[in-house]
């Protein structure tokens, strides 16, 4: 950081909690008006859609890319329609996430997940409304004057991108393939059992399972990198992005601010694999079934001091690529150091 | 139809069948293209995608996309981001359809289903990521200049909205909760049966299960139009529309173009219904399970007659539409014309 914008962020006070409960009320509300806008559905989805939206959550993507916005000189609500979105996405993959064919879960954030109140057919189906509706509002950004179509068009791409199989649906593609990798169930082993599974996959390697052809080797430390950086990276990731490209960040601040973005991303993850095995069931809203299940974890491969290193060397790197942010509004990026130095406080 | 206009088009000779063949090809290759560039997913995901993608099908959405962007003047190429993303929504609605929790089919189309090649959360995610491939695609329409940004947006916005849970998303939730409704089965204890499967919906009523708010009174009438003007007719109808809307098609043009598209969505579904009856489960390349699961369709409403004389209304309808068109290229419009025709064909 240059001395004149640490002087600039040191002398800005930010409730950052107050301000991260000011914002997802905010998020909530719009939230509400969107779901509310939905003229011609049987009215057990749109309930469905909304039973899940409004679970709770603490909403760290639309905050992020409406920080990011700000950051680089347009308002909140120029970026709002898109930062709803970044949540609806967030909120379908949670809802898939839980069905029995996945993690089979029975609770989220405290409250009993979609598939056990509205069914398993109905919870498939609000999750796919959530998914096409994402992008319909998400296009509703373009009618906003201060962004446009362009602006709005690139970054609904990027958006796509990262949420899809090269993203988010790709790293939980590995993920459920890499499950019982944590507990050193040996590759070899895992791979024979995935076979089994169908004769079209008899032939395959275990890297066909989980990684894509630019990942040489199949290690462990390979695969828990891959799902980390996509799994719920890709969407972190995708939120400062979605921020950045409606506001028309270009060059060297873009590829800072994806520096960022990537450095939180998948510290995110990270920290949740800290917060699996050190907070309770009721803090978490959830089971603990990550470490029950022997999920490939950052903790599993690294232990958990050796996690919290790693997670505290993103977050300076983080820290350092906002320092070399040039055209923004110096002030606006309080919230975004703030963001970085929350993660580092939910490691302990 | 002006008599300018019907002499154009009764001497346009197009062998529709061989028209069909080609433009089916063309968009498959197209669709090989747009998986080969998916550079970041494990390969499971790429091929699972690329199966269903890729298991035949006549490729009506696309090749409408397509039509229609020829009759307001543009050429199909340069509309075929916005075609294959049609096809791969398409791809995707079929695959959680098979899913064991909704239809539960171990054939489509003569193969085995997704989840029955890749199991259960596999298909689920390689649905997903279809489905959000199909906004990255749709989107990179707007870089083609004759199109540009802000007609992709909002052909794109109107195609999301057809998709979700205002048109085939919602049109499937009815669907999953009228079935049963085809053999004649009492609402009212239809309605017993849905308030026991949860607590927070034991006090609603078959209406809340079926049908928006809109439409007023929940008879098996409604609920069949509403299915089929959603379930099927919404997505038929977004290709039209895509392809007009793309080329930046106005005004009284829009409307009739939309009012075709409503037209042919609807007879494509009643056709669906009057084959599940007539054509054999060989023809039809999967059992006839909505006959056998007693769902609610046009036959077992209207009876074979009564389906293939509303069909036929329909028929005459959109090609009146196609008649009232005014800034087009009339002899673009033969497909058009033609596809109408085609269905009517199949009602036999």
């Amino acid at each position: 950081m240059t001395k004149a914008a640490r002087t600039v962020s040191n002398k800005t006070t930010l409730d950052f909690n107050a301000y991260l409960k000011q914002r997802a009320h905010l998020v909530e509300k719009n939230l509400s008006k969107f779901t509310a806008k939905i003229p011609n559905s049987p009215k057990i989805l749109t309930d469905s859609m909304e039973y899940s939206l409004q679970a709770g959550g603490k909403r760290v993507r639309p905050i992020l890319a409406m920080a990011t916005a700000e950051a680089f000189g347009k308002k909140a609500a120029d970026v709002m329609p898109a930062a709803c979105a970044l949540e609806m996405l967030h909120t379908y993959s949670l809802i898939h996430d839980d069905l029995p064919c996945m993690d089979n879960d029975d609770l989220r954030r405290g409250k009993p997940t979609n598939h056990k109140v509205f069914g398993e057919d109905l919870a498939l189906l609000a999750g796919d409304a959530l998914l096409t509706y994402v992008f319909e509002v998400f296009a509703q950004n373009g009618k906003i004057k201060t962004i446009g179509a362009e602006n709005t068009l690139n970054a609904l791409q990027n958006f796509a991108h990262r949420a899809g199989a090269s993203g988010m649906v790709g790293g939980q593609t590995a993920d459920v393939y890499a499950e019982g990798m944590g507990t050193h169930e040996a590759a070899s082993v895992r791979a024979e059992k995935l076979k089994k599974t169908s004769k079209k996959l008899s032939d395959k390697s275990l890297h066909y399972f989980l990684l894509p052809s630019s990942v040489k080797e199949t290690t462990p430390e390979n695969v828990l990198r891959y799902i980390h950086a996509n799994k719920t990276g890709a969407l972190i990731c995708a939120s400062v992005e979605t921020g950045a490209l409606l506001a028309g960040a270009k060059g060297a601040d873009l590829k800072h601010i994806q520096q960022y973005a990537q450095c939180i991303g998948l510290v995110f993850q990270i920290v949740d694999d800290i917060l699996d095995v050190t907070a309770s069931a009721e803090q978490l809203g959830k089971s603990n079934s990550d470490a029950q299940n022997g999920k490939l974890t950052f903790v599993s491969l690294f232990g958990l001091e050796g996690s919290r290193k790693h997670a505290q060397l993103l977050i300076a790197k983080a820290q350092k690529a906002l320092d070399c942010l040039k055209n923004v509004k110096r002030k606006n990026l309080t919230p975004l150091y703030a963001m970085a130095e929350f993660f580092k406080t939910r490691t302990y």
